[in-house]
Order: C-alpha cells, then structure tokens, then sequence
C-alpha cells in the first residue's frame, strides 16, 4: 500500500513507537491494527491470566486495551498528550478465548490543550464490550525521540 | 486479632475467595492490606512491566487495582456484584519501584440492585495518584461457592 | 406523515407525555424535534437567564437539555426508567441565542435492567457543544397512565 | 467573625462575583452558604417548575446545583478555569420542598492548569442525593474585572 497522506504516516509512525514502549500492553499482547491522525484500532485475544474473580474478563484488562487505543490515537501528531480523566461503561462480559477489538477516534481536539476521544471495544461477532471516553491534556514534548 | 463482627469476617472471606480466582489482579502482584463491610484496601508494587510509551504506570494497570479494590468492596456481603460503569481521574504519575495503594468504600448501596462506591489510589508517600467511582449492578448468585 | 412502526408510536407518545410532566424542561423551553424507540432529539434556544458567571452556557443546562433527551430515549418503550450516572464532556461554549440540538441514541439495552445511552449536543451550526453518557435503571412501571 | 485567611477572603469575593453574573444559578435560587480557597457550599429549596417527568428533581437541576458549587470552588483563587468534563451518580431522588446543599471539595490541584473536585449533594436530612466529580481547565484571566 502507498500511504499517500503524510499525517496518518506520521500516525503509524507513533503509534509503533509508543507501543514498542509500552511495556503493559506490550504484556498483554496488544497489536496494531490501523493507526491515522486522531484515529487507532488496537486488538487483544483474551487469555487465561486475563480473567477476574466472576470468571469473566477483567474491567482493568478491558480498560487498559481501550486506553491503550486512546493513548495512540491521542498522540498520533507526535505531541506528547498524557490522560486526565476517563470513563468506561460495561455492556457484556468477555470471555477466555475471545479476540477484543478497540477502536479510538477523536471526538473534539485542535483547540487549546485538551482532546475528546471516544474509544469502543467489541468482540469477534462485533458484540460491544465496553465504551470508553477520554479527555487528554498535552503536555509540551514530541513522542519520537528522532522524528 | 479476634474478629467481633461477623459481616466484616464475612467480607474477609469474601475478598480471599474473590483475589485467590482473580487471574488479572495475582499477575500484577496485588495483595490484600484490609477488607471489611463495603470496604477495601489492597496493594501493589509498580514493576517494569507496567509501564506505557511515557515511561510512567500505564493508566490501565492503576484502574486495574482500582477495580479490583472496588470489586471487592462490592461483593463483600457474599452477594455477587458486577461494575456496570467507572470513571477514573489522573492526578500524578506513578512510577516503576512505587508501592500504590487503593481504598474502596461504598458510598450508597443497601437499596435496589445498585451501588456506589468510590476508590482513591495513592503511593507510598500518601500522594494522591487516581480518584476512581464505580456502579455497580448485583446479580442474583453468592461470591463464595460453599459460603 | 403516516407513523407505521407502532414501537417508534409509542415513543412518540411517551417522549410526550413526559415532557407534558416535565416542569423543568418546559422551564427552558425544550421541545421535541423526533422521538423513536431508543432515542429522542430535543433542542432549546439559550436564552440570556441560562448563562453563568464566565457570561456562556451554565454547564448545567447543557447538562439539563441532554437528560431530557436521554429521559426521552430511555422511557421510550413505556417502561420507567430512572438515571443513575451520567458524564458530560465540555467541548465549545455555548452563547446566548444559540440553538442546541441534543440528540439521544440507545448504544446498549435490552437485557437485564439497565441501558447505556449517548447524548451528543450541537449549536445550530453543528459544532459539538458536548457529549453526554448516560446509564438508566428500569424500575417496574409504566410510563403512561392509561397507556 | 473576623476573616483571617487572604486566600479565603478573596475567595469569597470571587464566588459572589461568580453569583452576581450567574443568571441561572439566581433563576435556582442558589444561594452562597461558605466559601473558602478550593471549596464552596451552595443550596437552593427545589420548587415545582424543578421537578421532571416521573415527579421527581430533574436530574439536570442536581447536576447544575453541583455545577455551580464547582464553579465557585474552582475558581476561588482569582484565576479563571473552565468545566472539562463532568459525572454524576444519582443516588436518591429529591422532591418539591427539599432543601439540597452542594459541597465542593478541590480533590487535586495547583501543578499544571487542571484541577479536581468532588461535590457531595444532601438533603435537608443529610440524605446524600448525588455525587459529582469534575476536571477543570484554567484559561488566562482573572475572575475579578477589579480584584
């Protein structure tokens, strides 16, 4: 594929950058699936060792994958954005096995110094999940060492 | 210590039974420092594998010991509660070697099917580190199996 | 126009009927632009008395105008359903004479006793004012009176 | 009572500033009862044309009563800040005739330009009736034309 719009390359190019860091997501076994300007959709097979004590998914593994989308999308313009708040509401229970797709797009950004992304979490079968909000604060540093 | 109040010694239990099935929550090494009636406090030390593409505690491994404090705050009457929504506010940023702390206490239950509760997490210097609140939903099944 | 889904019927009717209860709606001169099963549109021209000390939209009757949407989308199927948590994130200030559009839509529902709406809110010239999350509980009565 | 505390006493003469210029916080009927550096406690007597489509307190008129107690607490040093984002639980329906105070707490501030409040919603029983918790973003003018 020719990637013809330089801001979602830029986009690709952070979002790897920020995972190869990411130690936690990195553990959970977190990958890309897309990454564009204000835009990322990160995928997670759900294992054993994710699980709670109903036997069911984690909230924390659910949120940690939805915020995981959140942080790349938020930093897709090599600006460093760091979380303030974060909401998540639970719709339907994941199970051992499943593969959980989160998707971040932003809602509200460009002005000022905080972000508005909306970040929702389905199944294989496309059952939602989860539904994640977050509000982001930039703080004044790239996200490429060498960009 | 002799145990005097039964619904506390319940709540004991009750938190044991949920942390020793709790997958997520053993993997990061969180422990159990108190458990009562509608009430939680539980531990654990930040290691490298927790961190996110900034180099400090991902967001998702704080929410994690929140929820787990809040999940056990909320099933602390042998009856089964699941979150149905939470929300999470980002104060300081924790860091790899930090011992981080989450106190869950119920704000209003006892009526209906729904409760509110609400879990601070702070480090080892007493710093405040998230504020977490959290709904939760009661299903009609114990916590303990044999209770 | 001939109405030929008796569920989007009945939401006509009950969206209706609440706002002919609802004092404070009628208070900020909220009307009903379209009402469905699940969701619920409603707008209302700021007027000089809805404005705070920062001389914008008080944050509360932006927050009034999506509950009511929200209520609208909620109580649609002539079952009562009460809020228990909402968030609302702030994108652009609103300014008097503004015409808000809150628009409602069921995200998650059905099963059990609760639903997860969404509640986006414009100006007239479609910029987002904010957006509004809602979780609702179904207590068990009607709607309507004499439905 | 003798006013010793610089920040406390500009404090209060920020929230009533805030108060004279808050056309729907005066249409409420909200009233100052203490103000201090990061904290306000307001009240307001709910009437009639405050109640919703299932007899209750509208839930948009609890959020604004916290709103306006946020509002007063968060910009109680002279400094301008603006509401980011908003939750609210709802815990126990208020009705006509309830006198229901709001308690803002600044919970996390001081570094950056965001802030942190909890406000606590009672009844004239000590009832709680919401809880709301909101991020604040500082915008660079005074709250005072004249300070």
């Amino acid at each position: 594929m020719i990637e013809t719009n330089p801001a979602d390359a830029l986009a690709r190019t952070c979002a790897a950058a920020m995972l190869e860091r990411d130690r936690m997501a990195q553990s959970l076994g977190i990958t890309i699936e897309e990454a564009r300007e204000g835009y990322a959709r990160v995928a997670m097979t759900v294992t054993p060792t994710m699980i709670n004590g109903h036997d069911t998914v984690h909230g924390g593994v659910t949120f940690t994958l939805a915020d995981t989308a959140f942080a790349f999308a938020c930093n897709s313009r090599n600006e460093a954005n760091v979380a303030l708040q974060a909401s998540i509401s639970f719709t339907k229970a994941g199970r051992t096995g499943d593969r959980l797709i989160a998707t971040a797009q932003e809602r509200f950004g460009g002005k000022g110094r905080t972000g508005h992304y909306d970040v929702d979490v389905a199944n294989q079968a496309g059952e939602p999940i989860a539904m994640f909000r977050g509000v982001c604060y930039r703080i004044s540093k790239p996200v490429l060492v060498d960009p």
